[in-house]
């Protein structure tokens, strides 16, 4: 999936946490000042607040009262980034510190079966477009996908779009930006047919995420697959 | 990690997918009525439409105004466990399907390197329990855990407690109960020298779940990390 748009507070969000990287800070290490972030970032002392309130939240900083914020023991788990956001596949891969390439391997209009149907919550039998992509960076496989998306969102153009740019950008622009997704992840192989087809043996276990996403209005927009290179990626996340 | 508790209303949505389960219901079924559904579990109808307000948030539920409780396209992926629930090993393993035996391969008292301690928030070389233990069902490796404390919540009676039990339920006896965690997870192997040792060449790609988990009052009480056999386990999650 693909967001176009992220809020100002998540942007500085992630920011902040670039800089802790660059900053080599460990845990229990003191953050700049408030002051000293808010000038190296360009932006208000609230909306610094709101995305350091962010990260506290997440467990990422500690704040000692009078004396700043720390980062907390919890950042070596938190910095990779919330499995409970919904982002593009390529900003999730870009704030892993990857220069991703995405390589379009094949779409086509097929009929639901059973099961993609069911997700879409589509008649069996529905027109469907699926897209199958590779995102890699330096030559290093990082993320295999197939998309599906229902054929009628797209009117009679759908050889048209550019499927190796951002399909949630490109729903936006027709007005169905997906917005939320219900998922379930799980630890596998990838299909050992597309692994020979794609020459991806090397891949090794993948974090496969299965996602619907929906539109504001709550319509399903994309059933996708994601795998991604077990050695690759993280996602982190609190239990209560 | 165990939870010794589960509130009514968490255990009602559970019973309501194991019924969900063994009615063999699929997408666009209905539930049974309220009324029905009050008797089955011998429950009050605020307690229930409290469960099933739950399953609505999560996505495995539609209500249809005036004709009922349907099951949602999303129940598919959804049925599966809410990855941000904090729950022991033992009651996810159950909730799953699965009969789990526990099986102790190890403990021992060490000194934590500093990865650990930080996690834990102690100095280095701090003293720790690392427990090793395997669950499986019917013979079938499930889950691949090991687990550290800090060695002071046990004053010097570290070998009496019965290492194959619930860690959680033990820590909640002593008045640490862990009531959350912040965690990560990721696609990997077992460590190939756990694979040799313990026969489980065949385990295959696991979910790896590394988690702090936090006493009420803050303290870090467990380090766990936690494989969970690919083919056996998936979790759900909401992205927004």
């Amino acid at each position: 999936m693909e967001k176009p748009k992220e809020s100002n507070v998540d942007r500085l969000r992630n920011a902040i946490l670039d800089m802790v990287h660059e900053m080599s800070l460990g845990f229990g290490d003191k953050l700049p000042t408030e002051k000293e972030m808010a000038e190296r970032f360009q932006v208000s002392r609230p909306t610094l607040r709101e995305a350091l309130k962010l990260l506290e939240q997440e467990a990422v900083i500690d704040v000692h009262q009078g004396k700043g914020r720390f980062l907390a023991a919890g950042a070596l788990l938190n910095i990779a980034r919330p499995i409970t956001k919904f982002e593009s596949v390529s900003q999730m891969v870009s704030s892993h510190g990857y220069v991703a390439q995405t390589q379009l391997l094949g779409f086509a209009s097929v009929a639901a079966d059973s099961v993609t149907a069911a997700r879409l919550s589509l008649p069996e039998g529905a027109p469907l477009i699926r897209v199958e992509r590779l995102r890699s960076s330096g030559g290093q496989p990082l993320v295999y996908s197939v998309d599906w998306l229902p054929r009628a969102l797209f009117g009679t153009a759908f050889e048209t779009p550019d499927w190796s740019g951002s399909i949630v950008a490109m729903l936006a622009e027709m007005g169905r930006h997906p917005v939320a997704s219900t998922a379930n992840v799980r630890a596998t192989l990838l299909p050992p047919d597309v692994a020979e087809l794609h020459s991806l043996q090397a891949f090794g276990p993948a974090l496969l995420i299965e996602e619907i996403c929906y539109a504001a209005d709550g319509t399903r927009v994309i059933y996708a697959m994601d795998y991604h290179r077990g050695s690759a990626f993280s996602f982190s996340f609190v239990r209560k």
